[in-house]
């Protein structure tokens, strides 16, 4: 029975890194898609969506077999029910990895607009903060995992910088108000990713220690 | 034991509906707040997030305790393991719900400005999907929890008719972009909040009959 359960656990550890290692390369590929206007890997991004939402009803499925099956307790509950939220903000990710290929391909068919340069940055920081929680997933590293809770802030930062200049170029060229809005929402969506990847940093922390970090303040 | 598990699962019941009404009321509160641009209210529903948060820790701490215990199996596993997925989303929809109000306190603060009037509409059958799917928890009603998921199309269709009319808004009157673009994110968050009832409806699905309806067409 423990070797049993050991070995689920290993198996079901495997499996929510190859949903992450697919999320991971939607993202990195729908931000390439945005920055070189490529609308043909837009459309592979939005295409891959199918699978990753398959993976994450398998590993579901899984995560309840095993507690069906084995009973998990301390810290095998903690992980199996960690692994069932990570699961969960996965899926989202790859969600928005999508809605980002989606405005890439608005983009490509709408006026002719710049990017503004704190999009790759931020994008950049984002990607990193989600190879970072992945790696902490793997590793069961607490001290990783924080790391990428403080890092939300400068994307949030970056963010706000993005917004600031979009309503500028509103006001300074209305009419370009479709591409700049767009270029907005991508940068919402990026946003939002670093935001998941947070959670899934916090959900690394509860998994090895069982405690809960969520809703408190990151100083 | 089985009556010990059964009182367990029968007061987690009732710990997730008072999240979920904390939740609701959250919600309309932030809407009264934006229709009636009262910051005293949208002040008072950031203030209330802090309750969600204490008690989706509450919920979940509860969830863990019942599995490492009692080892539920079946339906009350399924129950458990939807009850931790609710959690989540309903937490995510108080935080929609403070997004919302820190809008209402900056529309307030700045130029004077016109609510699109789809926003009504489309604030009030989110509400109605918020309440519809907690009585579909409540209730285990998976017949109801199929309504919610109907229902989302509206929401989205009326979250792209106050988009078409902020980017005219814009165009006519540059300079009052930050309003619109505030109201433009009010409406995107009402939209998130109609997707977490979605959510929790998928959830209670599978909750009831076992079968996973996310990703799945609702045609």
């Amino acid at each position: 029975m423990t070797k049993h359960i050991e070995r689920q656990i290993a198996s079901l550890k495997e499996r929510i890194l190859r949903v992450g290692t697919l999320v991971e390369e939607a993202i990195s590929k729908s931000i390439t898609a945005l920055i070189n206007r490529d609308v043909a890997l837009a459309q592979r991004v939005m295409a891959s969506d199918e699978e990753i939402d398959r993976m994450e009803v398998e590993v579901e499925e899984e995560c309840l077999k095993i507690l069906a099956l084995y009973q998990p307790v301390a810290a095998d509950l903690r992980l199996v029910v960690a692994v069932l939220k990570i699961n969960n903000d996965l899926e989202r990710m790859g969600d928005l990895a999508k809605n980002i290929a989606k405005r890439v391909a608005q983009l490509a068919a709408g006026k002719a607009y710049e990017l503004p340069p704190e999009i790759r940055v931020m994008a950049m920081q984002a990607q990193d903060m989600v190879k970072q929680c992945l790696d902490a997933v793997v590793n069961g590293d607490p001290t990783l995992a924080r790391q990428v809770r403080e890092e939300d802030d400068a994307v949030d930062a970056a963010r706000q910088k993005i917004q600031r200049r979009v309503m500028q170029g509103i006001k300074d060229d209305p009419d370009n108000v479709e591409s700049l809005l767009r270029i907005n929402s991508v940068s919402k969506h990026i946003e939002r990713i670093a935001d998941m990847a947070t959670n899934i940093a916090e959900d690394v922390v509860y998994m090895v220690e069982g405690d809960i970090v969520r809703h408190r303040a990151t100083d």
